[in-house]
């Protein structure tokens, strides 16, 4: 029986990513692949670096996509930064910090943990103490958005304490880059990796990726070398660095990176504040709704992004048969909890392209339609008109 | 001044890869986005398995494609498999055998070398004798199909050879898949890896590996950790594994696996035997041509790629110009010699939906054009109806 032809259900992508990816980069995907010397894809790159560094904040030199996804991006940074030995202090305030500790250990190093609870921010005063008891670590690492609880953290405090304690920073930016504030050269982040999945509207498998000059200073004086050879930033960038060094790594994954320049592209014209406060609105349009209905969230409002909501789920609603049902009946994805989580949130994405007063009407008509046919306690058929007036004020 | 959509121009691909993309496989990419744990993407993911099995001819339960390029498949197999002090012997006759040797040592083993001359095949005599002088050794590495040269080596004899030596094999096929006849299953190999923008008509940005059960037994009973978090088989067959035990590991590149999908169901549907059979009849029509020009071949007859091409760049011919016309005034690309074989060849590429009458005709009337523009030392006006002959005949 010989296969088919793959022609996927059209879903509304509203769980912790990937989110509903613009139309625009769908269609850049299928232009015409080109060879990965080629000159024309060379002009792309540099685009791609420049446009990268807009949407970062930043004008890092080393600004580039890994050439795999988010959990790449992270390795990256942890393989050319940490050495045997070497103690990195690691904020873990969701499921995240916990692969982070993973990544540390594998490359030899001691790590150190600071943990706060699962749907709170990152606690600055704790660092700081942390730091202050290891005066030996080289490294800070954190999760500036944690996308398996909702929450945001101070990335540019924790990096001044950071800095004060003369280490340097890696941060998670997963979730953040393109929905919240992002300002890794204001705030002086020093390796910060993303996912293309999440608010910049693109498909997922790339990881966007910054070092500050100081962190590319660390890396190229390493004791040690780096123990992957496809990670490596010492051979990354004799392909990603300027033209007259480039030489051949890997070969790039040309059609992705199609859709992820138009993905920055869309960004650029919209501009980055816009995009920030689109996040902005449509999350206060959901929460209207969500409140309206009676459902609560899970992260107190200073903490909560805007991009990720993490509702919890009523007493007695049975939360795989409502996921089951959204899915099915209205095409419509949202996520699961994590970890200690599970079956005590539901996490909606508003990210990037998802992030829009369509999607965010559908979805509470969607959910006050399941949650009242299970019989859950809320106040139904309110929500809608709740949010709409969040959009018409 | 803001940035534009990229529209690449429309190449013709013959190099050692990205070769042309079948349109098909560019459709899907464009197909929307669903979510990683979708059940219908759980179903895209079973039958990936299944189509990547009967490319490789394998039945092999861990076959699946891992979320990077080619060399993130290499470092799979050599970080899954090496453990420090380990062992590996390793035939290198052109560049990706070093990069092997980059792989063993980063992962702490020792790497003992069989070096045979770029462009010729590995010696079997050599490599069983490199063997018997090192009993201790685990794992025999060789690459099937040279990309840097054109050589094929005869994967069948040195995987008999390592199993009378009691060692594994890593075998990289990147070139061969769905090129020349690989038969992963009757000739027992190990560890194997590919990658999808050679003779799979598909883009660049995945690498299907497949591991023998004893390979498996191998990874799940290491004395350490695997390195990479991002690479280890442990972690993520409990995403690719069977549907019970799926469990989150990284966000899978769903648009790109579309795209890999759909290659695959074109590679079943020709019939993979068609396929090296098409393999073979272009590359003796292009043969055919480069001949009756007067050009002779890098590699001998018997160690020839029909998929890739070392063709000897004439006495007194500007390597770079011709190419540089080619791709301007052509829009074809054809690739350079690497390392050692820089300046003297050129690399012709006819893989996957690249090898096919049209190309072969194009490519030989194009050279034929810029070549004799230069005044290069070759028979003119004959090429294009040498290579015809063979298709009539």
């Amino acid at each position: 029986m010989p296969h088919q032809s793959f022609h996927p259900p059209e879903r509304t992508l509203m769980g912790p990513g990937p989110s509903d990816v613009n139309p625009r980069v769908l269609e850049a995907l299928a232009r015409p692949t080109i060879g990965h010397l080629d000159p024309a894809f060379v002009g792309l790159m540099d685009e791609m670096k420049v446009l990268l560094r807009y949407a970062f904040q930043t004008e890092y030199s080393l600004t580039m996509p890994v050439s795999a996804p988010g959990s790449a991006g992270m390795e990256t940074c942890f393989v050319n930064l940490v050495e045997p030995g070497d103690k990195v202090v690691i904020c873990q305030n969701g499921v995240f910090g916990g692969r982070m500790k993973e990544n540390v250990e594998r490359c030899g190093g001691v790590a150190v943990m600071v943990e706060d609870p699962w749907g709170t921010a990152v606690d600055p005063g704790k660092t700081d103490e942390t730091l202050r008891a290891h005066p030996d670590a080289k490294i800070l690492a954190f999760v500036h958005a944690e996308t398996s609880t909702g929450a945001i953290s101070d990335a540019a405090t924790l990096a001044e304490i950071a800095r004060k304690h003369d280490c340097l920073t890696i941060v998670d930016c997963v979730t953040s880059l393109g929905g919240s504030p992002l300002k890794v050269g204001e705030w002086g982040l020093d390796a910060v990796y993303s996912g293309t999945q999440k608010c910049l509207s693109c498909t997922p498998g790339l990881s966007p990726v910054t070092f500050s000059d100081r962190a590319v200073e660390v890396v190229k004086n390493r004791k040690t070398r780096v123990q992957s050879w496809f990670m490596d930033l010492n051979l990354v960038l004799g392909y990603w660095g300027s033209g007259a060094q480039r030489a051949y790594h890997h070969t790039a994954p040309i059609n992705a990176l199609y859709g992820l320049h138009e993905a920055l592209v869309i960004l650029e014209n919209e501009g980055i504040e816009n995009a920030w406060q689109r996040h902005d609105l449509n999350h206060a349009a959901l929460r209207a709704g969500i409140e309206a209905m009676g459902l609560s969230f899970a992260v107190a409002k200073a903490d909560r992004l805007p991009q990720l909501n993490s509702v919890m789920i009523p007493e007695g609603v049975d939360d795989a048969a409502v996921r089951a049902s959204l899915l099915q009946a209205y095409n419509l994805e949202i996520g699961a909890g994590l970890g200690p989580m599970a079956g005590k949130i539901w996490r909606i994405g508003l990210m990037g392209y998802a992030s829009n007063q369509t999607n965010v009407l559908f979805c509470l008509g969607a959910l006050d339609a399941v949650l009242s046919a299970q019989h859950a306690p809320i106040e139904s058929g309110v929500a809608v008109e709740a949010a709409m007036q969040v959009y018409s004020a």
